[in-house]
């Protein structure tokens, strides 16, 4: 039950309908004023030229989606990684942004062991967590859902992703998102929001379909599916959380697929009735 | 490295090719005498037929697959899903299977609350104890994968499981069944591994397709996907369990339309060089 001033945009939500300048251009239209950028878009429109956009907007820019994907088991492809990771943070300090989404990367098929993979992707956060503070950024930890394990991110759960807090000990500079797609099949998961308190720095929503035909891009939309999106927020604003709620629906059947305008006219009626 | 001796063949592997007479008829030329039976095809081929052809094999039969969904939130239709459990126990003993696999049921959608949901799944198992027990069948509560918590098992995780038994007290009769396929993903793995020790009593495998395109029915062949399955085989008999290795394999769009003979050879030649 929240009004458009409480409600982030991802980008993501739309992305297959606007360009980075299009999403700029339209989306305050709405009354909405805090926006997360995809990082592929604001690559195909231009760091130079974003920077400008948003200077001459009252956007609150909440995060740069995303970065990390540090799971490789050679070492020079880890470098690498790390290196492409501190460039995401340098731009997430660029255009503004309270944070970079960290993605941790799936399993590495030469390394099918996911204690060594997550013992690599913890190493490297702690080689990322000094650039993201001279930047001034912070790093959200994102837990995905278990079945992009493989493929997308071995921080699975919330826990992992307290631990991983608590290991990294930062906690000016590492935070966690809690995404409700993500993580909301957790028996741990009321445990884990608690225990996060005010390391929770996004809470993303999206619902889980009960027909859904693709791991990755057939979220949603809030009150379509399966998860009590109520409840887990008022968990998280229970844990301390005071942020916007982001709404981040990947969807190639369906919304992707409509007017943009239309979505968000959609999201918005949604975040007052089934958030 | 296992030889056919020590392979149980879940009739699901070959669903869509067999009857159960046809399974039955066939499986032992391969040298496999230890089988898991699904209850639909069970249901089609008739009890009496089935426990009679039993009794002319030297099968033994591991579980019968599968019994339990008694997630409803009506009460009244949580006594009759209770009801078809028993009768499930009841057939389970009929055809002389070691237990029952108990998949919990997915959410129900007029009650989204998924701690409500499991508490009446917990005190619905309470229930079925006894019955079991007078049967003189177990019941294996089998976790599965969180991309199927919505719609087929709220039982999440192998903690889940551990923490069930422990609030049942029913040792001698309610164990658990580790399913690679539903669990590899978790970071506590290993941790509820060792602390389920003596309560496995079915270990399940299959391997996750890093391009899965179904999430239930798009199971891979050990070794086509990216769980390190010998690493869990490992884990599991060290926690104390020596019973078969349980090969089940949903897939829709491969082994399901392959000649069922051929699909027996691959399952054998993989369970020597990728278990």
């Amino acid at each position: 039950m929240i009004g458009a001033d409480r409600v982030c945009l991802n980008q993501v939500t739309v992305l297959q309908q606007w360009t980075l300048p299009e999403f700029l251009a339209n989306v305050r239209r709405h009354g909405i004023r805090s926006i997360s950028i995809w990082r592929d878009k604001l690559k195909a429109a231009g760091l130079d030229d974003t920077v400008r956009r948003l200077a001459d907007s009252d956007y609150a820019v909440t995060s740069l989606c995303a970065g990390g994907l540090v799971t490789a088991a050679d070492p020079a492809a880890g470098r690498a990684a790390i290196d492409e990771a501190k460039r995401a943070l340098d731009e997430t300090a660029a255009i503004g942004a309270g944070c970079l989404m960290f993605v941790a990367g799936g399993l590495d098929p030469v390394d099918k062991d996911m204690g060594r993979t997550r013992a690599r992707v913890l190493d490297r956060l702690a080689d990322l967590v000094p650039h993201a503070k001279a930047r001034g950024v912070k790093i959200a930890l994102e837990p995905l859902h278990p079945m992009v394990a493989g493929t997308r991110s071995v921080l699975s759960t919330l826990k992992l992703a307290n631990d991983w807090c608590d290991a990294l000990g930062a906690e000016d500079t590492v935070g966690i998102a809690v995404d409700t797609y993500a993580v909301w099949w957790d028996p741990e998961l009321d445990t884990e929001i608690a225990r996060a308190g005010r390391r929770i720095i996004a809470f993303h929503v999206s619902d889980f379909l009960a027909d859904t035909t693709d791991l990755r891009l057939d979220r949603g939309m809030m009150g379509d599916g399966l998860i009590d999106i109520p409840a887990m927020h008022r968990s998280v604003e229970a844990a301390g959380y005071t942020g916007p709620v982001e709404v981040e629906i990947f969807s190639q059947r369906n919304w992707w697929q409509r007017d943009p305008d239309d979505v968000i006219r959609v999201v918005l009626e949604r975040c007052r009735t089934a958030v």
